[in-house]
């Protein structure tokens, strides 16, 4: 049952029921709220229209103190939201001057001229708090209603998460005034769900101060641990610490990171700490290693070089693979994935060099080579490990779980040789 | 207001309500209804929870004739969703030997034994119809109750997508018996929402037989048609029309697909298409172009390398850019993007060199070059093109928008240069 201090969300956009995108926002909102110790018990998507929008708020506003609305806040028709609001709890919209002024300058500083459709965005139900918007013409609203409170913001995220910071969560924490609810992750690669749990065995299930999530993700698990209301810190530490132990025990290096950091993140602060540096030599992966490691700020000071070899012929002239042993093994062989790692790490000067080959789909498997066949290598000064999988999934979950694998390969070595 | 041809859909897991994951399910369940003439015309998310699980279908169910439930079928305590669905219908949970059969079969297959978690997903509502999964422990099921179904699918993407459309689908084709329901897309990059209605003028807003729906996305905005009911194909077929010669007029090469291909797919169709060949020198973007045009299945045909310069020392040994240059202009210049696109092209011997470099943040920046500088390069034999643009927004967004940028100006070059 939704209690005090839980808040609901409506995600508003037709898009979002058709299809036509995915929702951001209710991760981005539940991830956040926890710092303040709010929870989000239920939330809703509902299309762009007045009295769908106007009857949803009706109903969940007697069952919660906190509202949020996103989307639908633009300039276009199809942006009915403010009306939306404002007809459900009887409020007439009106016009606001200060607004209207800040939105024609933000046109006069593009060279351009606010038209009738823009005019609206200046239009708040009455009574509204007007969140002002830096990055687009929506500015967000909040407006209450006995004692609980109706927050809208606008669609976009880069939009809607500073105003959210700026003006909705220091509202959220004044209103429910707790302490932060405490999350603590356990990340794992390379084992399924219920391999997991039987690995781990009691070590999970005898959990009494938080409540255990296992989310599967890309290449492994995470085991999130939530606190329960009114659990003791010192019997969350001891939990917490207890499940550690238990799954370095169980799961060695596959276990790879307690707290919030992917695989290219961990890696990343390993080698500039060790003073060590990376390149990546991809097939298969096409660039995903080197997008997943330069994604982390401050990539720079670790990754010099990657070469995406697609064609043989690149092999050949971009990374020295001998013409002999692609014409003997084939690109996606251990041999070829073999001189890949080293002729990356050789030509960047590199600690380390990283490769990988292998058969991404749809096309391109034969009886010997199937879809999923992938190669991952590391190579250092004086060897290279490499490691043959086949991954199941699309071209794009292949790709992916390549790539996650080949970077758990140069953890799995790091850690060995520390 | 709900019409009889609509579903809703009921999300359930506690992750998507703490932000521990975003949920992927309903943009494939309402992308995939719209080929039957079907709408979700709500969707709802709610926690690991059987009380809650079991309020929210009993108050469902009178307003749609089918409901899609979501996740929460896996071995762990936290998965509820089936004993949520038994509640709510007042029925019983049942063993079914057959699955239980099948899933000590899946365990022993991969050397392992189920364990009692494991039997509880052999447990239904009395009833139910039982959809195998090929890829998993979890069965799907449906229930009916009076005129209406309710289906439930498991959580993980892979098992979900291909269960929805062997079992799910097809009963609904058959529940609602209609004609598919016309959606058109037409994609545009490097131009805003406000100002892509504004450029439209009235071909935007005089449109009778479609709805429009405008969703800005990483570098762009899509403009999306969806069929009212009931409207004519012709007028249709005219109005989708005029729209494509409008963008065209208006727009020129930013607007750059009738469809659903991405920047990415449209360069490499056309690529394909005259058997020509493309390689990518990145900095700033870190292989997100060659992710981008790998991503595409047959890419190997046209896309030839790519090399991640992230170090000077890579720019001048990979790429050949001269010493001179990096001292003289700096590594964030148009001199130097130019020399890594020409670069890429000649070492790899392909027709085009896209580059790009530029300052993703969050540190970096000088006063004369701040984050989100970019330049962007397309390089052919006697000529390069090399655009200077500032990105507004985080590392993740800057980066994603520059490469997108990029594979635009070699868009841009290719309809030019026919």
């Amino acid at each position: 049952m939704p209690a005090r201090h839980d808040i609901e969300v409506i995600l508003v956009g037709d898009e979002l029921l058709r299809g036509q995108r995915g929702d951001e926002h209710l991760a981005f909102l539940g991830r956040e709220v926890r710092a303040l110790g709010v929870r989000v018990s239920r939330a809703h998507t509902v299309g762009d229209d007045v009295a769908a929008i106007a009857g949803l708020v009706r109903e969940r506003l007697p069952r919660t103190r906190a509202l949020i609305l996103t989307g639908g806040l633009g300039p276009t028709a199809d942006d009915v939201t403010r009306e939306g609001v404002a007809e459900a709890l009887d409020l007439g919209l009106e016009f606001d001057e200060p607004t209207w002024a800040w939105i024609r300058e933000f046109f006069a500083a593009r060279g351009r001229t606010p038209t009738d459709a823009n005019r609206r965005q200046a239009h708040f139900p009455a009574g509204s708090e007007i969140f002002a918007n830096a990055r687009g013409t929506a500015p967000g609203f909040a407006v209450t209603a006995g004692d609980a409170v109706v927050f809208v913001l606008p669609g976009p995220p880069p939009e809607l998460q500073p105003m959210a910071r700026e003006f909705v969560f220091p509202r959220l924490a004044r209103l429910f005034d707790l302490p932060p609810l405490r999350v603590e992750t356990f990340r794992t690669i390379g084992v399924g769900e219920s391999q997991l749990v039987e690995m781990l065995g009691d070590a999970a299930a005898g959990l009494g101060a938080f409540t255990v999530s296992w989310l599967p993700t890309v290449a492994g698990v995470d085991v999130v641990l939530t606190a329960r209301r009114g659990a003791e810190a010192a019997a969350m530490d001891a939990e917490a610490e207890r499940l550690h132990a238990r799954l370095g025990e169980a799961l060695g290096t596959r276990y790879f990171e307690r707290g919030e950091r992917p695989i290219a993140g961990v890696v990343g602060d390993l080698l500039a700490a060790r003073g060590e540096t990376l390149s990546a030599a991809e097939s298969l992966t096409g660039g995903t290693v080197a997008r997943l490691v330069t994604a982390h700020p401050g990539a720079s000071a670790y990754f010099l070089a990657g070469v995406v070899a697609y064609a043989d012929e690149a092999k050949r002239e971009l990374l020295g693979v001998r013409a002999e042993t692609l014409g003997q093994y084939g690109a996606v062989s251990e041999e070829t994935c073999t001189e890949m790692a080293h002729g990356i790490r050789r030509r960047s000067r590199s600690t380390y060099g990283v490769a990988t080959t292998g058969i991404a789909g749809p096309t391109g498997a034969t009886p010997h080579k199937p879809v999923g066949l992938t190669f991952m290598g590391v190579a250092w000064e004086g060897g290279v490990q490499v490691k043959r999988v086949i991954y199941p999934g699309d071209r794009s979950a292949v790709r992916d779980r390549a790539a996650h694998g080949a970077l758990w390969l140069l953890y799995d070595h790091l850690r060995r040789h520390a």
